[in-house]
């Protein structure tokens, strides 16, 4: 089977990768593979988030993607380091709100089965001495983080190691088993994955309505460096109802995120969405201000109309979504990537991924 | 004549092209020419400064070289564009000790013939109407700013024009008509000049206190973006007891500077700098913070031990500096050129120059 994967973010990276691993031919299509949206992502893996709790069935497949990070990871890292740590994740309240969202958490992770661990203040601190004083903490031993750059540099080696294609071109059409490319050439498919992210719609040749809008929500990261590291372990800081994410890697850059924002197909990195994110980590660490400022960057993230991921089967025949991931792609990576490629080969995808097959859309519409 | 100029920074660059259009030989050693203080410098041309009020020496050097820009622009641009304008610079007052400053600067700005209009609250939101409310504002007419980066371009293309050579490499050491590189090849001089900023009395073999210690004050700039550009003229916010640089540049460039920090050769970007620089910008340009980030960067200034540029022969036969202009680099280049080419030609240089010989170092050690 000839396939062809429109799209060279996390998603269809790893989507591609997955399938040359069970035997599909795949070739990617992307203007600049692994320069949108999962290039600027954080990559933190968290174990649960609060956004989905009480969303069952998204819950399930974080937990699935969870599970097969490492083996994902250590897969991969038979071509490329992944850039993958787990080392735990340390949720730190700020604020009397925090708090009590930390008692949720933790009632809910345990609910789960998935090792939680309650800091008090002290602890907090030793843990992560940069901190401002907390009102305590909710530590993931177990998770972690990825950096989403690394992870797609491995991804790309891995994918020309097996001898997949990639195509620096822009897809402009999808019709009659072929993708035609921004400068007229033709390349034929049996199959075709979508995962372009939020520009995935604007793919052109397809019946109208077959593709749901994918809405951009903008994000802005700010990457700050320092050597050491000033963080220890990767942290959301709870404060205010919001929550900050900071993501220290080992070579000394500190990611700290985001900003959300309705802005359409604006990617423009601003000086109020560097200011914001400059200010709210000074409130969390005192020490921030100090750290080279190495990097202002936004994504857009895809959200589908549900904001829930297209993971599977249109109603066009040999036409795949893989997309609609909102904040999630990177984490979500893994079970899309095995779920796309049991659908690619006729097979049967984890049952986690089925209830976000792009029929549903189909259906409420 | 064969003159070595060490330090491709605006000083030397400028020197080495007056000194070349005067017949001299001339060779620039850097190993990386215009990429330190005045690269990251604003370039506006204020027609004077409360901080120079009451320092002549300074003033009449200033107020030389504003005079001479013009022309000295005029003959730069047969090689290739400056980067300079001269449609006025705003002084605006964001509050009563930032007004009673521009009643003191006018009568000054007055009592040397400058051309200076009072605006009114209401003119100042004409002339700019990105500002918040101010409470007046001074315009200088013929003042203006250049394009540090494009000055420093073109200088590079007119001395590569007029035969100079520019040797990329680290000058280590002078001594016995000769500089040495990092590489140890020895390059023969008649004449050196050490125009190097901040590290110039790091250079190696002359006589100890040859070179005055000259001291690096760090500046963070800041680089943003919008088409159009949002402020129409290039201004300077006085506000609690500071000023801010507000330079537009014709391609929607706002560069807005800068800080002042005592932090030995750091040349570090800050978190710390750039909240700073965008928290003070928000104040007096409420739509800012809607503009693309494009960088910061930052340069140090070099200030000689009394604050004032060195320009001209030192103790030791044929060294001869041209350093230690602070923030005036830019300001200072052309009649810092046209003295060292006077010098080195064994003309007498501009009036105005001859107070700030490095040899009155000697006299107060």
């Amino acid at each position: 089977m000839n396939t062809v994967v429109v799209g060279g973010g996390v998603i269809g990276l790893a989507t591609a990768w997955r399938a040359l691993r069970h035997g599909v031919t795949v070739t990617v299509i992307d203007p600049a593979p692994a320069t949108k949206a999962s290039h600027a992502s954080a990559g933190m893996l968290p174990p649960s988030s609060e956004q989905i709790d009480g969303v069952n069935d998204l819950l399930r497949l974080c937990l699935a993607s969870r599970d097969l990070y490492p083996s994902f990871v250590a897969e991969l890292e038979e071509f490329a380091p992944a850039g993958f740590r787990r080392d735990g994740v340390l949720d730190a309240a700020f604020d009397e709100d925090a708090l009590s969202k930390l008692d949720h958490q933790q009632s809910f992770r345990e609910s789960l089965g998935i090792r939680s661990e309650r800091l008090t203040p002290e602890e907090c601190a030793k843990l992560q001495p940069a901190f401002a004083p907390t009102l305590g903490g909710l530590l993931g031993p177990d998770d972690g983080a990825v950096d989403p750059r690394t992870l797609n540099a491995a991804l790309l080696t891995a994918i020309e190691a097996l001898g997949g294609t990639v195509i620096r071109r822009q897809a402009i059409r999808v019709a009659h088993h072929t993708v035609t490319l921004d400068n007229g050439d033709a390349v034929p498919f049996d199959r075709v994955v979508l995962a372009a992210g939020c520009w995935t719609h604007h793919i052109g040749g397809l019946p109208e309505d077959a593709i749901p809008e994918i809405r951009p929500v903008k994000g802005q990261i700010l990457r700050l460096h320092s050597e050491p590291p000033l963080l220890g372990v990767t942290a959301r800081a709870l404060s205010k109802g919001a929550s900050l994410y900071l993501v220290p890697r080992l070579d000394g850059e500190l990611v700290i995120g985001a900003t959300y924002e309705q802005r359409g197909y604006d990617e423009t990195v601003t000086a109020d969405g560097t200011r914001d994110l400059l200010a709210r980590a000074a409130e969390v660490i005192p020490g921030v201000g100090a750290l080279r400022f190495a990097e202002i960057s936004a994504g857009l993230r895809p959200a589908s109309p549900d904001e829930l991921p297209l993971i599977g089967p249109t109603a066009v025949p040999d036409v795949y979504l893989a997309t609609g991931h909102f904040r999630m792609g990177v984490q979500l990576a893994p079970i899309t990537a095995d779920a796309m490629a049991a659908y690619l080969t006729d097979t049967t995808p984890h049952a986690s991924a089925l209830p976000f097959t792009p029929l549903r859309m189909g259906r409420a519409a």
